[in-house]
């Protein structure tokens, strides 16, 4: 097991295997033939080809997209294939950074391959040899990598929050650290990877940011998606996601940017610039 | 002018105006059309095909085609075609971390377009709002980019020296860093590009390095190669690099990757995921 193992483990996507999923000739997801199969009922709002998947071109504005494909996932949902309804609204593009052509809700958005975006913060003590870093254990009964480690803090940004306001927000659910101490967190880069999931594809940018938390601060959990708070040293970290894949897959690639940004891995890596491209991937 | 200006000006490489230089089928570099018709005169190293350059299969060890090649390049350099010998050699393979297949002087790395490496290190004092950074002006008679703006170190890396090795050295000769001081240097990450420059294809992946140096610490150079340092705070090495081409082209991104890292530049930016990505583009 390697630093390479966990990049890899986020690169599994064969564009072969999906139909790209377009709006007015921009890509802006993939989906799989038996999802556009289904689509191919709704032909009001989907028009299905041999090639591609298109949204209806009569739907000019981002409402009026939003409605009509809100219409088709809640029948999906009815069907069983969208599960976990969210009641959290995403938004599309061709890029992650474009104003959104329409927005849908969040549960349906590795079925549609869109872009999702989140952000996610490494909570740590101390400096060099002494930092220690806090890990989260996700609850078991969270829907997605329910068990596995991960940051101190993460979540996913919805359409009506910006970037900022999710860290606000995500600090005071998973781990009561209030605005005050949450103001501490730097920004420090961003990762992409597109890999498949049991729930479809996960097509994702994630903020990541740095807490250098006071000595004094514990972590403790208000929403349950977080069973318990470890305060760990630096080389257990390390040897956990090297050598075991407890942290939760895009969770692993937030720990191995800092611990590269810090230092702890560096060019006596084996597979360093692979590691480092990696984390870059899409 | 913006932060994307600089990495676009590291993306400058169009594959299908060169051949594939090849050892044994492995792609390890990239020549173009003309210099592919000089290597065809030295059929006993170089077999020139439509599509490609391959090192002769007669040629088995990394000695044996290291002291071919040279005597092509030798040759080369009488003909003014490789100028700036330097007396240096460089390691080619098909991926910058591969065991070297030859050994190449230095002064013909951009002809071939074999991968190059360095070390680059942010020299800075303070923190946050207060942060200042070292940055040296480049002399007036160095072969590549003269006057341009540079690092406090910077410096390529040859076969004959580790990247650690490196960093010492270049510390030592460009800003008379002693070894203790240079110790205090944090490797924190990599980045990479392929672009065209007048001499040839620069593709290269730098090592890059953070220093806090202490306050009263003042660079001096003792190899000729920096005309003047400038202790600057950040702002003004951030509006530089955003608003002006100063810097050396590579240096830019080792700056931009600075900003990042330390959230100076920040998904407040426009184009920051691209930026952010720009600085891995090879």
């Amino acid at each position: 097991m390697s630093f390479l193992d966990r990049i890899h483990a986020c690169t599994a996507f064969n564009p072969d295997r999906y139909l790209p999923f377009q709006i007015d000739d921009a890509v802006v997801g993939f989906v799989t033939p038996e999802l556009a199969a289904r689509l191919a009922a709704f032909a009001d709002v989907f028009v299905v080809n041999a090639g591609s998947v298109n949204l209806a071109t009569a739907l000019i504005t981002p409402a009026a997209r939003t409605a009509a494909v809100d219409r088709v996932l809640r029948a999906l949902s009815q069907q069983g294939v969208v599960n976990g309804w969210r009641d959290e609204l995403y938004p599309v593009a061709a890029h992650p950074s474009a104003p959104p052509l329409l927005l849908i809700e969040r549960a349906a958005v590795p079925l549609f391959g869109t872009y999702g975006s989140g952000i996610h913060v490494n909570g740590f003590v101390g400096r060099g040899a002494d930092m220690r870093m806090w890990v989260g254990r996700r609850s078991l009964d969270k829907p997605t990598a329910p068990g596995k480690l991960d940051q101190i803090v993460a979540g996913g940004k919805s359409a009506d929050h910006t970037i900022w306001e999710t860290l606000l927000k995500e600090s005071e659910e998973e781990a009561s650290i209030s605005p005050e101490i949450a103001a501490l967190a730097r920004p420090v880069g961003a990762i992409s990877y597109c890999t498949e999931r049991s729930k479809g594809l996960r097509r994702d940018v994630l903020y990541t940011f740095d807490i250098e938390l006071p000595e004094d601060f514990v972590p403790s959990n208000s929403d349950g998606e977080i069973s318990e708070f470890y305060l760990w040293p630096i080389s257990r970290v390390m040897e956990t996601v090297r050598n075991t894949d407890d942290f939760k897959f895009n969770c692993a690639l937030v720990v191995i940017d800092f611990l590269i940004r810090h230092g702890f891995v560096n060019h006596s890596e084996p597979d360093y610039l692979d590691v480092v491209k990696g984390l870059h991937g899409f």
